[in-house]
């Protein structure tokens, strides 16, 4: 089957960049590490983030099918913890300890490109979050990261996860634009495959450390995106920021 | 009756300070007199800014009372300027005029203290505008009037305007706060009696000016509230940022 090209990419022609946050705005392996080195060094804190990420999908999944209601993902998270500290010999842990933990989501460090490349974007373009994230996880997120954005913009507003259709279109109904006005940014191909289908147009963010320097990511460039981009420096490059 | 005193409010209990715009942050009325001056010098902007402005209630609770479907506040301006455009002798204005005019809510300007004010009191609190406008509205005018605000949560985020319960709710539960750890921001006070209602704080801005000059408002305060500030600069001391 034939492919169809799309034309090449007018910088002019978007008004809204949407983020993807987790692995790409946000180094949540490296983050997750350095707080298990810092509270249980005892714990293979590799293993352990992978662990919880690792979870991370299905549990979304239960949702969108229906088999759990509606969950946040600050719950989410809760419950893939809860599920995993026996295997890492911390079922001991106590309620508040684990509440302490979970918020590590809200305390990620941005990757060392972000700030400044979010401050070129922000002079031409809106700048959103679309995350499965929650409000409350992305705003403090971004506080503590001094994140130059215009609007966080969530699963919890569109009320499903990405890759649910409603998500990514709903960025474009919010902000009263054409799909092809919005650019999703992010380092999974799956995410950007699933915007694409929507009409979005799509950037691939290379972050070949999202899963910690022990498990180097394939970041070669797909063809179907309108853009690659190492970070957000060049990406400002490419859009003439 | 006897009315119950609240203790006096200590700025540490608080974490999140919710902004009402249209007023409080905004100057929508000389904002709408500048622009009417510009567009149709024969009009009068003071008349006609007033006239906008007061269909705006009305439309709001012909949604809340289900006479009328949720319906955007872009769109809720549309009709009422649709409404009244031929009583200032601007009946002729095409489609495309009529949305660019409307679109004057998305370019308000911010009272002199706002940037300033907001900026200290963000190294303290997590700030949030709770308004009517949609998140469109919002996101551009937060934009082009650079407000550094960590999210915008609207009436579209919760699907009810104020003063409904959901609103003010709606902000502690996305934040994951009791409600008296919520400030709402206002410059009116039926605003602040509704937030007061659902266990929210409050502090009254005065904006004298809000209808312009030749319409003075009564700023006097109100015992209720538990914080009174001539502006944003006013509350930052107040609260010690």
């Amino acid at each position: 089957m034939p492919t169809t090209a799309l034309p090449a990419l007018d910088p002019q022609t978007l008004q809204v960049l949407a983020f993807d946050i987790f692995g790409t705005i946000v180094d949540w392996h490296g983050s997750i590490v350095r707080e298990m080195q810092q509270r249980y060094p005892q714990v293979d804190g590799d293993a352990f983030a992978l662990a919880w990420r690792a979870g991370y999908a299905p549990a979304m999944a239960r949702v969108m099918s229906g088999a759990q209601p509606w969950t946040l993902i600050d719950d989410l998270h809760r419950q893939i913890l809860d599920a995993i500290l026996p295997d890492f010999g911390l079922a001991h842990l106590g309620d508040a300890e684990r509440a302490q933990l979970n918020l590590v989501w809200h305390r990620l460090a941005a990757w060392p490109d972000v700030v400044a490349g979010l401050t070129r974007l922000k002079h031409k373009y809106i700048l959103c979050t679309l995350s499965n994230g929650n409000l409350n996880l992305l705003t403090r997120l971004s506080k503590q990261a001094a994140l130059p954005l215009d609007c966080i913009l969530s699963a919890e507003t569109f009320q499903a996860y990405k890759p649910d259709p409603r998500t990514y279109g709903g960025v474009a109904r919010v902000f009263d634009v054409a799909p092809a006005q919005v650019l999703l940014v992010a380092t999974h191909h799956d995410d950007l495959a699933s915007a694409r289908a929507c009409g979005l147009r799509t950037a691939y963010i290379e972050r070949p450390l999202e899963l910690g320097a022990k498990h180097p990511k394939d970041v070669q460039p797909h063809p179907a995106n309108d853009l690659h981009a190492r970070d957000l420096l060049v990406l400002a490059d490419l859009l003439g920021c």
